[in-house]
């Protein structure tokens, strides 16, 4: 290691001289800039242009999770978190295969999943100029909506069937690059684990290790009713992997704010965080009661309680990550430097101007308005699907009657599916939960803006919320008839509903409107310009040695196995099948399923389990292969540990560690103790 | 006023160049140093002696609350809030009065309260020199015990009977001084409104103006079941206040923050306040669904549903303070001016060493223990009655076998009443109400100190939460009897117990025990230690030209009847009669009473019904009397704005407010809505 050691050294020296501020094994990058040298000057090693394009067309994405291709068949390996909602969907009174699993032992047994999409990447292409053009000498304030209008036009025009086609915004408007997909409808279920061997340790281990959840699953792709043949699928590897060996991660991290100026994660870090903390903290105190008022509740709830208790961890790690250690001052020390740099640059001195000052000013109108944002739009309704179906009914219904490009971005021609999809989807709305979820936007809406704020008085008049809430939970949009019915009825079909809530999301959609209007005139659109002007001296300085923000699309990471130090203890990189055992109370949720105590002779105690290494992860990367130097696929990640979570603002090698089911865990359940045999002979198959 | 203004900004002059940093009208001033000079300066009058301790022996104090003697045969003003535990207890199938309102006619109406004490101030003496003799020369990790020692022998050789002693720590240890009280313990109410007019608006008016609630009641305090003769009372004024009127507020502030290093802020605004207000925030989440069930857990879950939305409000604005304008900005630059002093001054540099590092670096490992300290033993229990008295009883039995200078200050001699009182008392507990607060507070003890940590196994033992919260909701304690002969049967008796809960807390108070002792010795205690060097040097500085920290004893205040502008809208300091009438949608809680509804004829709209003052007042305050400069009553403060909350930190007086019902609103709701002349009649007798 000595080496290895020496040669990150090395690197550091040359970062640290050359005032870029990424640290070793740093970086989620896109795989037309892969930085190859600098990998190979910390590894040691590093993949070519082949090893990258092979792993490329391996890897997969499904809504808000990463996936592998991993056999000739249309096999997809992913995370069981990223197929709970496909799981809960195919169960019924007959079978409940959260609770049992899932496993199609013959391809007939392949259910298919509503509602679910895998895309592979095909090709990658800038077309920062056609932005550029379109948006020169636009005013700040129209900034945003023009530049959401050309998107609009180049994604409407590449798109077409199963090509689908989206402009990705990276270096915050630095560049701009279109992403095209292959995508794949026709998704069914192969393998699900029971949930409780999934899911583990449940909230108390989410983002904690030792850690021991059997999260993976297996789909199959279909073209025309046949599996989809998919020749150029990674391999996995079932061998064990060893500490510090060399690994890399491919998928679809979500966001993170790392190119943010200080002022906007200082907005992050003493409003944003703290006050989405205390909504979400609250709203899980309501969702744990309604659960454990009964079985029944408790299936009603588990998505939702189980989305809002990862929110709480992450976003506590994001906001802790953001007042301990030095992580907020090399935030501001990379900024300061930046400024330096251009200072030095009269071109580019002219050319930012006064881009920090602007975003900063920007920010401080953010405050004042940021409640009410929220409230009124941005985080209007909650987890309310009634509502949100309305909102979408409602607005789709009006933005029909506008030309594209200037249609809110949801509602273009080339994005309208997703919101189709949403309304016309199959997902029921349960009376007594939706009243739950009204009740708490609608207390906390009253709580933030004030009784006497004019708005409050237009979303409640002079119902309380209790009686609001109640009132609207009996819309007939639980119907997916009538949903349609208003969706394909356009503008005239809302305006004559009588629907309690298309009724009244009609009456004060101008309030939520002119929130928005204002956050995209005073703070989306002129910070969105000046960050991309502050982008463009960043590449002066920097070039594309840099990564981009994450943004949901194909990227990849290097790093190695290994465990971390926390408070002077060490904890390892491994668990291990005895260790699965030790943790199990018998208690929820500590609790073996009958087949995993029964399977305990016959399982290998000392198989690696669960194992963190240092490539990066957040949000939208759950599902990502992990692969070792020759491409194999060892693992499927899932999670971060506790740190990683402050993964969105920095990265720290020492403490931030992604999560994996080892190769070896799947292949031994899917043997030892599911008796999946034909599922693992298709993935050992040459 | 120009007069006023050009005083207050000479006065403002004069403390720029001493460095002192309160602001015109700041200061929780105690009785026996109120800055006479500095009033007169700002104002343009003040107080004299005579008139301080005129308002001394009127004012009074309530657990929690104060309040003040408004008649000669020992009638006593406060607010309904201060009051309502007793209005709830003394309520039974027969009345509810927390509905209805309590009215009495006539003396024998009058019905005692149970557990209320009311207690006026009789003397002020220091004793700073005894407890700096006994804790001199003794090691930082053995400060607070020592300390806490002698004052537990100063208060044992002073109280006797109702006479009641306590040592307060003044200038975080800078002074300290004995205050000594004569007790009522025969207290009994009078008259209360309905708790939907008193608390109008309810959780989203708190902290609110324009505001409407009558929040205020009478107790009248017995000796020796007759009315007690005390002539000492304050006279009250019907007649209207006007805008910019100077006023005074007499009270018991509970606690401020404003003499903590910025290290120890710095602490409450990243770790701290974040960390309560999560949790708080998921509290209310839980306890609003709990009395979402019905009516009877509404009863139930009251008080503590209330008090927690309170704390939310009271703690959001805390935090917003120090992440919002210069607050912190100011508490930084405070600091640096008297860090600045005293390098000048070669004795004051070698008294203070390095104080503020040894606070910074105890603060560092709070850091480092603090939700353990939390969780096992500051906030153990949550709001679990059948804890508190377990541990109250497991404790007290155990340090009554120590030396009384060794025990735990809450166990001493001087001061186990309280405990005793609260583990004797009558307050139910309800099982399923139990269940709830337990496994509140299990879960996120589980949460927080994670499943590895020895600690949580400790306490959960091989159970789950839930499991655990349920068994021990189960416990004997509910039985007032069997709590008696507990705590009269001392360890004995506890050994003896099978009590599930009393072997439980038994179980691992030894873990609870080693995190106290560690914050002790590395936290607390090092940090007194060097709060008692600043304050001497703060002292040498500034004499007494500053106020303590508030302690929730006796303190004056001044200020003006005056309202604020908040985003460039003027809020104005009154409202009145016909703003209720308009407020009063009828959806809870906008909901007049049918009394009010009927007497709406009768009252005169533009009444004064609710009014704002730029006095300071923070928790424990409430009920204090609002003196005119003739020293009479002109209402009961029971408020603060939102911005008020950040007293806490820092006054401001642009924002912060104080708001108080009016004697106007008093008199004219006792006589038109109420009927309740013969109170009236005390009150203006002469």
């Amino acid at each position: 290691m000595h080496q290895n050691v020496r040669a990150a050294a090395a690197a550091l020296c040359l970062l640290a001289l050359t005032g870029a501020t990424a640290t070793a094994e740093e970086g989620m990058w896109t795989f037309d800039n892969f930085p190859t040298a600098r990998m190979q000057r910390e590894m040691g090693w590093a993949p070519d242009q082949a090893w990258l394009d092979r792993v490329t067309a391996g890897a997969a994405r499904l809504p808000g999770c990463s996936a592998s291709n991993v056999s000739g068949q249309g096999l997809v390996l992913t995370n069981h978190h990223c197929v709970i909602s496909c799981v809960s969907a195919l169960s019924g009174s007959a079978a409940n295969y959260l609770d049992d699993g899932f496993m199609a032992r013959a391809r007939e047994e392949e259910l298919r999943c509503p509602n679910m999409q895998v895309q592979v990447l095909t090709r990658i292409s800038d077309v920062t100029s056609r932005i550029d053009t379109a948006t020169r000498g636009v005013a700040p304030e129209a900034f945003a909506r023009t530049r959401d209008g050309e998107i609009a036009r180049i994604e409407s025009e590449c798109s077409s069937g199963d090509h689908r086609c989206e402009v990705v915004t990276l270096y915050q408007g630095g560049r701009y690059g279109l992403y095209e997909y292959t995508r794949y409808d026709d998704v069914r279920l192969v393998f699900a684990p029971e949930h409780q061997i999934a899911a583990f340790g449940g909230d108390p281990d989410n983002y904690n290790f030792p850690r021991y959840c059997l999260d993976f699953s297996f789909l199959r792709v279909y073209r025309d009713g046949q599996p989809a043949v998919t020749p150029a699928h990674l391999r996995m590897r079932f061998t064990p992997l060893q500490e510090d060996e060399i690994v890399l991660a491919v998928g679809n991290p979500g966001t993170t704010s790392r190119r943010l100026t200080s002022a906007e994660v200082a907005f992050a870090r003493d409003v944003q965080l703290p006050w989405t903390l205390g909504l979400l903290a609250e709203t899980r105190g309501r969702l744990l009661a309604y659960s454990m008022q009964g079985p029944e509740q408790a299936r009603i709830a588990s998505n939702a309680l189980q989305g809002v208790e990862n929110l709480v961890k992450r976003y506590s790690g994001q906001r802790r990550a953001l007042v301990e250690g030095d992580g907020f001052a090399r935030i501001v020390a990379a900024e300061t430097d930046l400024q330096t740099r251009v200072r030095r640059n009269a071109a580019a001195a002219r050319e930012v101007g006064d881009a920090w000052g602007e975003i900063a000013r920007a920010q401080q109108t953010y405050r004042g308005m940021f409640t009410r944002y929220q409230m009124l739009e941005a985080a209007a309704g909650q987890r309310s699907l009634l509502f949100g179906w309305a909102r979408d009914i409602v607005r789709a219904a009006a933005e029909h009657e506008k030309p594209d490009a200037e249609r809110m971005p949801r509602y273009t021609d080339a994005r309208i599916a997703a919101a189709e999809r949403y309304v016309l989807g199959r997902q029921p709305a349960y009376p007594s939960f939706e009243q739950v979820n009204l009740h708490i936007w609608l207390i906390k809406l009253r709580e933030y803006l004030t009784v006497d704020d004019p708005a409050t008085r237009a979303v409640l008049g002079a119902e309380s919320p209790e009686a609001l809430a109640a009132r609207l939970s009996q819309s007939r949009l639980a119907d997916p008839a009538y949903r349609e019915q208003l969706w394909r009825g356009g503008a005239a079909a809302v305006a004559a509903s009588d629907d309690p809530m298309i009724v009244w999301v009609r009456s004060w959609d101008s309030e939520a409107r002119a929130v928005r209007d204002r956050y995209e005139r005073e703070v989306a659109g002129p910070s969105a310009a000046a960050h991309e002007r502050i982008a463009r001296a960043r590449f002066r300085a920097f070039g594309t040695s840099t990564y981009p923000d994450a943004t949901g699309t194909p990227r990849v990471t290097y790093g190695r196995v290994r465990g971390w130090t926390e408070n002077g203890v060490a904890v390892p990189a491994f668990t291990h099948v005895s260790g699965l055992y030790q943790r199990a109370t018998g208690a929820p949720p500590f609790q073996l399923t009958q087949r995993w105590l029964d399977a305990r002779g016959r399982l290998d105690a000392d198989a690696i389990y669960n194992l963190v290494s240092t490539t990066e992860s957040v949000g939208g990367a759950s599902g990502s292969p992990l692969l070792d130097q020759q491409g194999r696929v060892v693992g499927a990640s899932f999670d971060g540990n506790s740190h990683a979570t402050g993964g969105t603002y920095f990265y720290d090698l020492a403490l931030n560690r992604t999560v994996t089911v080892a190769a070896t865990a799947i292949k031994l359940s899917l043997e030892q103790v599911y008796g999946m045999n034909a599922l693992v002979a298709e993935l050992e198959a040459e």
